[in-house]
């Protein structure tokens, strides 16, 4: 135990899209934290920095380990989430918070926009010379975060996937038709590519997987699946909703229809199930054969189930609350700040560790699919299903006739 | 065992929208039929009826168990299944099927379009005067079978909605705002019903249900949602495929871009947000403050995962299975033809047991939610929830912070 370790009270907060085990980083840092006299007081902030501002705080101090674990096993953001992104002015705010709190520990559960937040705030304390240990835990279920080799949220959310796609290929294969599944990530192909993990017998679908790693031309889209359609008389396609032309535009913003656009600048790419019906429609009216019927074409958007689902991948719920552990721990260690990371030490067998690297290297930054995990310009590769396979825990086998 | 029974074939077919369990059936029928000696062989019709005039059939009679058991866990139908509605020509080639393989029965796991079926083939058979005894077995995730307590395949999809809603609740409480699902179910509100068992504390979401057994007034469901917004901040629906207008008219139908009608006439509801995207716009339309920001309002569209999602109900797997032994066992017992129900004894403690009707009494006809199971115009009853309790198996507990 370094002797240097500054005594105050520390803020944790939630941010960013919730996951089904986000809680479990939280739990994993609070009671790592208690035990230590350092750490006056525990506060956990309602709704991220925005109830840093408003001075909306859950006393955390003494939660008892059964409650806090009840918590980690639920799904979401049991604080409450916020998508604010902080200004000069509003981190002006969140400072006087701090200050009239004594905070000078500070934790931050989140993704990309979310380790940005947590730099700009740790900047903005070194600039005031006032002692605030800032530290960053993943979470994302788009796993698009430098550093770490997978983020909590990904695989929980991957396994959703998967089941969805099982189910869906069996659904699929007994009234044969063209299916278009919409899956979540904005500029990372991860959770897109997690369908493949549906395929156990020879034929079995998602036939075609489109990522935001590829452009998106609708005239091949068309021809890729006449192709399997003819081949098998069905085709299962897993679409990433974050699928873009070659002049980098997003298929699903060209269509949006209320152009929101959140305080990041991200334009509402989830609820809404228009990007798979003009898929699908587009499908319906190309591959019409002259004078006859239209193929069945159907399209679903996955949507919110793919983060809050509850059924979350044991090794995702062990390793969120390792991030938050570890997270505490550093901060106890005299360590001025930093984002966690995990790192894979093996895949088989699978291990793995949560790191500290610096919070520069993840903030603000998105990490796409590496060229090895892709295959052609509508697959993935062997590579990926080995990183993933282990991540997602067990998933059901199924049994085929024929 | 009656001695007058008469030798032959048995033919087996699923059909309609496949379910998480309805393997269950078949391999309870196929495992009830092997030992019995006037069966001389059992063929399982791919694709429901198309099989039989195509003369498409595996041969079931020497299946192994433990192969049939995997199928029996595998969701979705996996002899395929087929929405072709027989008439009067297609059931003659059916008939040459049939006598070609000395079929002498006939059984038909699917909802009422399936029962219809299977009373209009053993009607023929008897103007035929060729003996055919005839079983439906029930199934469909509408649960809306006259004569049935509930349909195999229900319980499953209810548990795969309200685990569903469980997660978005949650997902909505720490995102507030306004957040519509679409449910599957074309005539009756059961399935939809199933989402308020996401309730478990104070202020839990669904906040509203709407369901096809009430009209649906576009004007009240604003003024419903706003009211609930303003006390809540936030607000959770849960609406039917199926809602429609005092004039009967179907909501989805009269925004259906595609006209797509099957060859039971039912409009393609389901595979399209289309639905989901109306309410949304016209909530963010009309909850807009005078030159205010719209609310938050997504939409999603719960799609095909509800039926064939693998994460079955035990109680539904095991009853399943109960109704396909059921079936085998009257055929078995000299009884000529009729429709497997399922009958409840008790709810406390859970008690039910297939039981034989008259294939008229369900054939073609829809059973919709009781009144005593609806609660005022947007929600459903106590009764409703001590109904479908002991259906869906153990769900998830969520803990919360206040």
């Amino acid at each position: 135990m370094p002797t240097d370790l500054i005594h105050g009270a520390a803020v944790i907060g939630q941010s960013g899209g919730p996951t089904a085990v986000i809680n479990e980083s939280l739990v994993g840092a609070v009671l790592a934290l208690q035990p230590h006299e350092a750490v006056t007081a525990i506060y956990g902030a309602r709704n991220g920095v925005r109830g840093m501002i408003e001075n909306n705080y859950v006393d955390l101090t003494s939660a008892p380990d059964e409650f806090l674990n009840r918590i980690a096993a639920t799904p979401s953001a049991a604080l409450g989430s916020t998508r604010d992104k902080p200004d000069a002015a509003y981190c002006e705010r969140i400072f006087e918070s701090l200050r009239a709190r004594d905070v000078r520990y500070f934790f931050y559960i989140g993704g990309n926009d979310s380790s940005d937040t947590c730099r700009i705030v740790n900047e903005l304390s070194d600039q005031a010379g006032y002692e605030l240990r800032c530290f960053h835990i993943p979470k994302t279920i788009d796993n698009d975060l430098m550093e770490n080799d997978h983020t909590p949220g990904y695989p929980s959310a991957a396994r959703f996937v998967a089941k969805a796609f099982t189910g869906d290929n069996l659904d699929n294969r007994s009234l044969p038709g063209i299916k278009i599944n919409i899956v979540m990530g904005r500029h990372a192909g991860f959770l897109t590519a997690a369908a493949a993990l549906a395929r156990q017998h020879q034929g079995d679908g998602p036939h075609l997987i489109y990522l935001p790693e590829r452009n998106f031309e609708p005239d091949k889209f068309v021809a890729d699946v006449d192709a399997i359609y003819t081949k098998h008389g069905r085709c299962l396609i897993a679409v990433s909703e974050g699928i873009h032309n070659a002049e980098g535009e997003s298929i699903a913003h060209i269509l949006s229809q209320t152009g929101e656009v959140d305080d990041h600048g991200n334009v509402q790419l989830s609820g809404s199930g228009a990007l798979g019906d003009f898929l699908a429609n587009l499908l319906r009216t190309e591959l019409t054969p002259e004078g006859g019927k239209p193929p069945r074409v159907r399209a679903d958007t996955l949507g919110y189930m793919q983060r809050c689902y509850p059924d979350a991948s044991p090794i995702d719920q062990a390793e969120a609350r390792a991030c938050g552990t570890k997270a505490a721990q550093v901060a106890m260690s005299g360590d001025l700040d930093g984002s966690i990371a995990i790192k894979r030490d093996s895949t088989t067998p699978y291990k793995a560790e949560p790191s500290v690297v610096k919070l520069t290297a993840v903030a603000g930054k998105t990490r796409v699919m590496p060229k090895e995990f892709l295959k052609g310009n509508h697959d993935v590769s062997e590579a990926f299903i080995d990183y993933l396979t282990p991540l997602v825990g067990e998933l059901p086998t199924v049994e085929s006739f024929s």
